[in-house]
């Protein structure tokens, strides 16, 4: 598939360097090349540097032609902006955003964009971790092992 | 249960609201005063001031009577500190941190520390939502929903 991730933090250059590796068409944005060092050295996608909200650096990266779009920058704006650009200008079937505020996360669910909100899926992480645990246990919780 | 937070962001002040209201006794650490403003005006627990990796701090906001101990302030350095402090000078019975590298996560996973990584967590969900969803429904995935 042709994937495009706006956003090459720890999280979209780990999506980036995984989908590349299980052979599909990866494009990743980021306003600041610098970025680009989380990508390991075996990334052979494409990079492209600018603000991943803009039309035309969508343009340039192929959204046209894209099946999936990630928006995994920082800012929930800019993520929400980049998704609706991505899925009304250019027609991107897949689009999810991150979106850390849980209150915005549940607007854009109801304007149609899938949402991953880390607040709350850590929220609830974070309470199995904690008190699913044996006190007298060591070992990593299920959660704390899922990781 | 007595829970002292490290870590008065989005996510420490969502779970301190949440265990607050849920008739838990609630201490929140923050080296910047300014991230109580997180916390609603509803929630009954204790604000401590200070690095809360540092044990005279732990001390003042009773982590020697705690239950569970929560590190999640930003930086895994501080967090993976803060929640060893808690365990083996205090004696927190449990205790998790949020880590984002992966490869630290696991190391600290080893020491028997619950760890919680955003940045796998939130790859899974990810391409969870991109890649499981209908490309025709504008509906919001199941993950999206679960968050």
């Amino acid at each position: 598939m042709r994937v495009v991730i706006m956003g090459c933090g720890r999280l979209g250059s780990m999506l980036a360097g995984e989908l590349d590796a299980e052979g599909h068409h990866v494009t990743v944005i980021d306003i600041d090349q610098a970025a680009f060092n989380w990508l390991g050295d075996g990334f052979s996608g494409t990079r492209v540097v600018g603000p991943g909200e803009d039309s035309a650096i969508q343009e340039v990266a192929g959204v046209k032609h894209a099946d999936v779009f990630l928006a995994l920058a920082n800012g929930d704006n800019r993520n929400a902006m980049a998704v609706q650009v991505a899925k009304h200008i250019h027609g991107a079937p897949r689009v999810v955003a991150r979106i850390y505020d849980p209150d915005r996360a549940e607007v854009y669910q109801q304007l149609g964009i899938n949402v991953v909100n880390p607040t709350t899926i850590l929220d609830q992480m974070v309470r199995e971790a904690a008190f699913a645990t044996s006190p007298e246990s060591d070992a990593p919780s299920s959660d704390g092992d899922g990781v």
